[in-house]
C-alpha cells in the first residue's frame, strides 16, 4: 500500500480525489490538507465518505511540505495555478512523486504561461522534467516521471479525439472549432453569484470568448502531434449538470468527402485511426453505429466516449466527445497517471 | 376583439399559444382542438389557465373546420408537419386566415420538402401563397399574408444573428456553422423514453447529426440573402432546461481579422449592420460590452439576444443568439405575426 | 399612474417586484435602489428587462430618503430584516406609503420579534399602525394602510389552506404540522457556498430545525383566527428548483373521521368553508376531483393553489397548496396589496 | 465466484443491480434477460457498462427459468409485483435462491396483498418461506432463505429510523407521520407523459394520497415492532432530482418532552436506541452535532443517513433520513442481503 496526500482537498477536484483514492485497492490515503478546514474531520466536511473505514480517524491539516514528504510518496496538487507551483518545488526536492492537477506544469514554455495566465512562471526551471499526464499519449514517460502535469477537463476532451487523426494526417490543422459544454462543477467551489443555483438553472451561456486559458495546452499539444503552429477555435459553455463535458469538433478531411463514396473511403481511415489509437485503451470508448456520446453515459467513471460522422454535404468531419469534467478530466486522470507510474493496474481503483 | 382559434392546443407549442393569447389585449381565445382531451375543459388539462376568467367556458374540442372557419378570423395550427396542411387547405377556402408553426408552409421546394420530411408535400399549391412568418425580414409581406409559415426554433435562432451579415456581405456564405442547444420542450410533449426526466436529466448530447430537418428552411432562406446557394453545417444539441435555445455560430467575416486593428475596422461594419437591421426591432437585442447571451435572460420573453466577437487568433467571427423556443422559436413569433397582419401594435400581449 | 419605488432592487424579491411593475398598467416605476449597483443601469443587471421601454433611463440609485419620498407616492421595500425600518420609518414620516416585504412589521409583539429575529424590534412605535398584507384576510384594513407588511413565502402557504378551517372550527388548533420544500430562490442572492448549483442540485434537504423565523409570523395569525395560542411544527425543505413552494399539512378534524361515512359528512363542511372562503378570490384555486397542486402550476403566477384529502385510515385531514415563492409568496402578494391601497383592479398586473 | 443472473435487467433497478455486481468481487453476471431487449447486447442499451470486460459478451436474453436456473445459483428478480411470483415459484422449484426486488413477498397476508394491490397473491403458498430483506432486522434469517423479499424505497427509509425508537417504547405507535420526497427514477423507467423531463423539472407535487401501496409493509413492519397494529401517514412527493429520497418523520415520544431537561433526558435514550442499533451497521449512518441528511451524502451508496431533533415546543420527535432509491432502498439492499446469504463480508461491492 503506497501512502497518499492529497494537497488541497477541499474542492471538487480534491473531493473527487478522495473518493477514487479512499476505494484504491493499492493506496492508502495518508493526508489530506486544507486550509479552510484545517483540523476538521474528513467525514465532517464530506459526508458522504463518513461510511468509509479510513476516514474515521483522518483529518484536515494545514499544507506542510516536510510533513507532506513524510507521510506520503505520491503528493497529489489540488490548487489553484500559480499557488500549485510552490508546492511541487519543494515536495520534488524532499524527493516525492508530484502529481499536479494545476496549470502549472502543462506548457513547456513560460512564455506561453505568461500570456496565458497573467504572471510569471512561478516555477520555469521545472518545467523540463513536467510529463504531461494524459497517458494515451505520454504512458511511457509517465512511467518515471517525477512531476506529471494532469490535463485540463476541456483539453482532454478536446485532445482524446483529435490526436490520432492529426498525427495520421487525416485532418488538416487548420480551421479547428471545438465546441465545449461543461458541468457546473468546472468552475469550481466559488462562492460567486454566477454559480449559484438560479443563476445556473435554467439557463446556459457561453463563457470566456474568445480566449479560454486552456487553449494553450491543447494547442501545445495540437502543434506537436501536427508538426505545425495550430491555432484553434474554442468555445466553452456552462450548462445545468453538475458534471461532465461534451465536445463536439468540427474538422476537415485532408482527403475531399464531398459525396458519399468519398466520405465511405475517409470514413474507413478514420476508423482505422481510431481503432489503432484507442482499441486497446480502457479508459476510450469507441462509439459505432448510431449511438452518440452522452455525458450520463461517462459521468462517475474515467470513461472518454468519441462518435464521427462524416457530413458529404459540407466536407466536415464531426466528431463529438464525453467526458466526467472531474473523472477523465481532471482527478481520474491523475490517478491513471498514478497507476502506471507506480506499477498498478493501470485500472485499479478507476473501473 | 379579433376571434381566434388554435388546433392542436395540448402540446407545448400550443400550450404556449394559450398563455399568449389568453392575456392579449386585442383578441379572444373561442377555439382550442385537440383530439386526445376532447370535450374535457381546457384548465383541468392545464391547470395554471384556470385562474383566467376566460378558460372557465373553455373546453377543447374535436378540430372541425367548417366550425372553426365560424368561430375564428385566425386559426393557428399546433401539429404536427403533414397534419397541418391538411387543415389549412379548407380553412384558407374557408376563408380564415392560418398561422401555421409546423413545417409544412415554410420551404418555397416541394421537392426540398420531400427531401428532409420523407413524404410528398400534403399542399404544393398553396406554397406560393405562404409567407414565411419572420417578421424582421418579412414585415411587409405578413401584413396581408392568408398563410402565414412560422419559423422553426432552430431557424430562428440562426437566421436572425445571420441574416443582416449575409445581406451586407459581411461574412462569407461558405463554411457557416451553427451549434445549438436546445430545451428539452423542444422535443414536444410526447411519451417517449428518451425524453423522460432521468434520461435526460444530468445529460448532454447531440442529435440528429449530421443533416436535421431545420436545415432545409435555414438553407432556403440564407441563400435566398446570400444570393447563392448556401450550405452549413448544423449541430443541434440536447440539454436539460425545459425552455431555451443557445446556438453559437462560427463565421467568417469576408474582409480579413487577423490582428486588432483588422478586427476593430470589421467590427464596426458588423456592429453597423446589426444596428441597421435591429436598433428598432422590439424583439432582437444586441448586447454590447461583455454581456454574453444566456437563455435565462430571454425565457418566457419573445426576445433574442445577439453578442458577437471577433477572434483575431483565428479570423473568425462568433455570434451567440438566445430566445425561448416555445417563444420567439415558435407560438411568440406567430403572435407577433398576428399583430402584424391585425393590424395590431406589433408587441400587444409580448411584452 | 402612481410613482413607485423599490428599494433593495437587486435581490430575487427586488428583481420580481421589478418584473411585476414594469408591465402593470397602473403604475410608472420611477426608482430603484440598490447599494451594490448604484449608477448601473437596470437593464446592465438585469438583462431580461432591457426590452422594456422603460428601462431604458433607469438606473439604480443610493437609497436616500428624502428622494425616494419626492420620486414616489408608494415605497417597496425588499431588504433584510432590521435593515427595513431604517428605511421605512423616514419615509412615513415623508408621507409614503409604505409596503414592507421583510419581517419587521408583521409581528405585532416586539418580544416575538425578538425572541425569533435575535435582535431588539428597530421601530416597535410603528408596529400599531402596520396592517399585515395578506389580502384575503385583511383586504379591509389594507385599504387604509400607510405601512403594509406583506406576508413571508412560507407563511402565505400555510395560513391560506389553515385560516378558513380554523375560523370555522373544522380543525383542530393543536397538532397542526406544516412540512414545507422550498425552491433555491428562497435562500435570496447571496454568494453562499451552500446554495451554489452543484450542492443543491441533484440534493434535497430539511434545513433550520426546529424553530424557523417564520414561525413567529405563522403562529401569530393562527392563534388570532383560533382565538387561542396554536403552536405548530413546521419544517421546512430546500429542493432543486429555482422558484416554488410545496406545502403538505397534516390537520386533525374536530369532528371523527374514521369512516367514509365520517369523512363525506366532514367533507362537505370543509369543502363549504373553503368555498366561501375562497370561491370570488382572484388568487387562490381550489382544486377539485383527483389533481393536486403542483408548483409548474403556479410559478410566474400570483395564485395558491390549494387540495386537500380527509384520510379515513388515520382521521386526519390532508391539505396541500402551492404557490411562487417569489410571485404570491412575496412579490405578487405586495402588488395586490399595493392595488387594493390604491383602488386598482386587485387583478391589474397579476394576471 | 458464483454466478448470478437477473430477470428484468432493463428497468432503473435492474440497471443499478448491473453497474453493483459488475463490478463485485465475488459473483459473476452470468445472465440478464428483458423481453424488450432480448438478443441485444447490455452494452448497446447501457453504454456506460461498456467499458467492464464482462460486458463484452453480456446480452439480453428472453426470461427463461429452466436456463437461468442452470446459469445462475442466485437470480434477482427486478420485475413488476404480480410478474415477480411467477419468476418465483418455479425457480425455487429448481433451486435458486430468489431476491425478489418486487412488492411480490414482502407482506405476510395475502388479503393485504389483495388490499394493496388490488388483484389475488399469485403465490400465497410462498409467503411462509419469504424473509423480508431488512439486514439490519432480518440479518439472521437472511442467511438461510431461499426467497428474499427486498424491501420498497419508502420503506427502507421509514423503517430505519423508526424501528429502533419503536422496539425500545421510545415512541408512541399511533400518530406517525411520514412525509417522503422522492426522485423521478422511483417511479421507473416508463413512458408516461407525467414522467417526461419537462413535466418534472420545476415542479413539485404530492402523489397517490392518502393510501400508498407501500404502506401495506412499513404498517406491517412497524406493527411487528411495537406489538399493536399500527396505521400512519404517508405522503411521497415527487422532486426533480434522479434519484434519493429524504422522509421527514413526525413522531411523538411517549415521555413528554415540553421543556430542555425534558428534552435533554428523552434525547438521551434515543440517541442511546439509535446507538444500539447502528453503530455496528456499516450501512447506517448517524449523524451528530448540527448536520442533517442530504440526499446527495447517499447517491450512489448504500447508506441510509439519520438524524433527529426534539421540538420542546410541540414536544414532538423529528427524524429524517437520506437514502439512494436505487441503492439502499432497492438494489444496493438487494446485493446487501445476497451477501450475506452467500456468505460474502457484507459490505462486498458496496463500499
Amino acid at each position: 500500500m503506497k501512502k497518499i496526500a492529497i494537497v488541497g482537498a477541499s474542492g471538487y477536484s480534491g473531493e473527487e480525489l478522495v473518493r477514487l483514492l479512499l476505494s484504491h485497492p493499492h493506496v492508502e490515503l495518508s493526508a489530506v490538507t486544507s486550509r479552510q478546514y484545517a483540523g476538521q474531520p474528513l467525514a465532517r466536511i464530506f459526508p458522504r465518505f463518513a461510511h468509509h473505514p479510513r476516514t474515521a480517524t483522518l483529518c484536515f491539516s494545514e499544507p506542510d511540505v516536510a510533513q507532506l514528504a513524510q507521510q506520503a510518496e505520491i503528493v497529489f496538487l489540488a490548487l489553484p495555478h500559480g499557488v500549485a507551483a510552490e508546492y511541487a518545488r519543494p515536495l520534488l526536492q524532499h524527493g516525492s512523486i508530484v502529481i499536479d492537477l494545476s496549470a502549472d506544469f502543462r506548457l513547456r514554455d513560460p512564455a506561453v504561461y505568461q500570456e496565458f495566465y497573467a504572471h510569471d512562471h512561478p516555477a520555469p526551471e521545472l518545467l523540463g522534467q513536467a510529463v504531461y499526464g494524459l497517458p494515451e499519449f505520454y504512458r511511457e514517460q509517465i512511467r518515471t516521471a517525477s512531476l506529471i502535469a494532469s490535463p485540463g477537463c476541456y483539453p482532454t476532451g478536446i485532445l482524446l479525439p483529435t490526436l490520432p487523426l492529426l498525427k495520421a494526417g487525416l485532418i488538416q490543422p487548420t480551421g479547428i472549432i471545438a465546441n465545449s459544454l461543461s458541468g457546473v462543477s468546472g468552475a469550481g467551489r466559488k462562492a460567486e453569484l454566477d454559480y449559484l443555483f438560479c443563476e445556473c438553472n435554467e439557463s446556459v451561456r457561453a463563457y470566456g470568448l474568445p480566449k479560454h486559458r486552456h487553449l494553450s495546452e491543447i494547442e501545445q499539444e495540437l502543434s506537436l502531434a501536427a508538426g505545425t503552429a495550430v491555432t484553434i477555435q474554442f468555445t466553452p459553455h456552462l450548462i445545468p449538470v453538475n458534471r461532465g463535458i461534451l465536445t463536439t469538433l468540427y474538422l476537415t478531411p485532408t482527403t475531399p468527402c464531398r459525396n458519399s463514396a468519398e466520405a465511405a473511403a475517409v470514413g474507413e481511415k478514420i476508423a482505422a485511426a481510431y481503432r489503432a489509437a484507442y482499441a486497446q485503451e480502457p479508459f476510450v470508448r469507441l462509439l459505432e453505429g448510431r449511438a452518440l456520446p452522452d455525458t450520463k453515459n461517462v459521468t462517475g467513471t474515467n470513461v472518454c466516449e468519441i462518435a464521427w460522422r462524416l457530413d458529404p454535404r459540407t466536407g466536415r468531419l464531426l466528431v463529438v466527445s464525453a467526458e466526467d469534467n472531474l473523472v477523465k478530466g481532471a482527478s481520474g486522470q491523475a490517478v491513471q497517471s498514478m497507476n502506471i507510474r507506480c506499477g498498478f493496474p493501470e485500472t485499479a481503483g478507476l473501473m
